[in-house]
């Protein structure tokens, strides 16, 4: 399998690593990912006979771009130029969400299926804001379009809740969002004001440097809506969703819940309708989580309560959810060959 | 699809007001099950055409076994009988588990499977005794064997460490028996010793008369014996697992730990070796449930600890496996249709 990374974050780096690793599954089951080009803000590496991660990652490290590696470097060599002209079965679409446009994430992706390649991508824009076209379009290409690390970090979330849903939900509550759910934790645990835990999230790395999309609650919706549409098969917008964010949340707020055995946490809940808002829960609940980790519960007519919790972000947990999708679309291989046997014979036309 | 029950207990009696219940999965989808034979210590009660689930709930209820139904009541109709002469595609064995011998359920698992019928369980000894050989069996008649309710109630822990296990697990932890987790939360809520605990636990019918099997740690281990085997790919037999029940903990060192901040559980874990045991757990952590509550939690490479909790026993919940189970049979039926084509025209010998 030919890989194009488009974006050279935390993730895509934590990728390479992870692929460098021998112990990673693709590894133990004899299947060697080809990475034939990374690319990054300042332009990208391109090799069709595969670039080794270790040099790529050293190039990063040195130069700021994958552009600066001897011979393969191309500076300002674009995504679409990439996507469209090297030769490969699946394109990882790994750059930053945007929660407005989706954009250029949905341009990559629509390009991609376009040209008969997968995507796996942990963008939240475009399965959030074009999952049904993009769906369409990738099976129109008898491709696959894949974002099982846009939820959940590591954690199997969609899946997890698509395979409830299959026989029963009432109603969803989750907690999607790590950098609020440290924030809280800080002020719950240490009585800290949301200034000072919003200070320390962001000198240990928990939060970006503007945290706005975590702390107005629009990276939980994004989550929201994706859950939605692809596992409870329930179409929802990302602005039919009911948004409070954790803005305005006091100590004085979290200390009266505290009080009466209760953590205020940004919930995220789908039953009548779709909402994300600070909600105080019981302590002891398993969907209480605290720090950075993720919970999901879902209330069933038969089985009862139903709670998933793991740690909900981080490159690695990322990276391991690609990982996923990689094995996943080798089992689809077969059907992929025949495609892509045309395309390489010259047939195919777009 | 045509069902045959053996057994009709806690679990037969909660499918049957399942599938009564217009909202069930099946029902939405178009699916209507056809209960052509119910088996219970009494006898059994026949009809090709379908018993009616209510009547057969009445009967039993009035007379003690459905073996009085009129019209359609054997008294004395052995398991065996019905599932080699009573047409049908589909098998739920729902008898009480043996944990020395697995029998009669491994007996009637084989005839069934040996007679071309998909078989469901909810009875631990098949898988837990006989997996490898019941596996095989099933392929070689082309025939599916399942039993997604002999762990975790409706809470679906063996498809869940199967899909994380396809990528990687370092280890495993889980409380896997509501009775002795019921016992244990008295002790440490209450300070009930464990004599006074198992009491209020049969008064509620969390525990059997002879609590046993939950009390000894036996059905802790089925249940880890059956994960291994299963999801992780990892054959282990029953007494290959080091086993310790709950039986000599006291009081005074449930104390102790409660000072610790821990709680003392009965936990199933799988790393270098397989043992169910009395351990003390972090009450904050994830995996540390109170009641009867099941949990699984899963240390993964990449992904770090993931839990998932549920309820873990009880008639509706594991009913819901079942429902679970023959809804993914139905994407089985196109390759069972065969079979049973030709089974019907006779030209199939047993």
């Amino acid at each position: 399998m030919r890989l194009i990374l488009i974006g050279f974050g935390n993730v895509g780096k934590a990728l390479l690593r992870s692929l460098i690793d021998k112990r990673n599954p693709l590894n133990r089951l004899g299947l060697r990912p080809r990475i034939v080009a990374v690319l990054d803000r300042g332009g990208g590496a391109v090799d069709p006979d595969g670039l080794d991660p270790a040099e790529l990652l050293r190039t990063d490290e040195r130069e700021g771009t994958v552009a600066a590696a001897p011979e393969v470097g191309q500076f300002g060599l674009s995504p679409l130029t990439a996507i469209k002209e090297v030769e490969a079965e699946i394109v990882l679409e790994l750059t930053t969400t945007n929660p407005d446009t989706g954009e250029p994430g949905i341009s990559h992706v629509e390009a991609a299926l376009r040209n008969g390649r997968h995507v796996i991508t942990t963008n939240k824009g475009p399965p959030a804001l074009a999952m049904r076209t993009l769906q369409n379009l990738a099976e129109l290409n008898n491709v696959e379009f894949r974002f099982s690390g846009t939820v959940g970090g590591g954690t199997p979330i969609l899946e997890f809740v698509k395979q409830i849903a299959k026989v029963d939900i009432l109603s969803l509550k989750a907690i999607l969002n790590g950098t609020t759910n440290y924030i809280l934790t800080q002020m719950y645990d240490f009585e800290a004001s949301i200034e000072e835990a919003l200070k320390k999230a962001q000198r240990l790395g928990y939060a970006e440097k503007d945290p706005s999309l975590d702390i107005y609650g629009i990276d939980s919706a994004l989550k929201l809506t994706i859950i939605s549409n692809y596992a409870l098969d329930q179409e929802i917008a990302l602005n039919e969703i009911h948004v409070t964010g954790i803005n305005d949340v006091t100590l004085e707020e979290v200390r009266r819940y505290k009080r009466k055995g209760q953590k205020l946490k940004l919930v995220c809940s789908i039953d009548k309708e779709a909402t994300v808002s600070p909600q105080p829960i019981e302590a002891s609940q398993p969907i209480c989580v605290d720090g950075s980790l993720n919970s999901v519960q879902l209330e069933t007519r038969y089985t009862g309560k139903v709670t998933l919790i793991g740690p909900g972000a981080g490159g690695y947990p990322t990276a391991s959810a690609i990982i996923n999708d990689l094995l996943a679309l080798e089992g689809k291989e077969q059907g992929a060959k025949r495609v892509l046997t045309t395309e390489m014979a010259g047939i195919r036309v777009n």
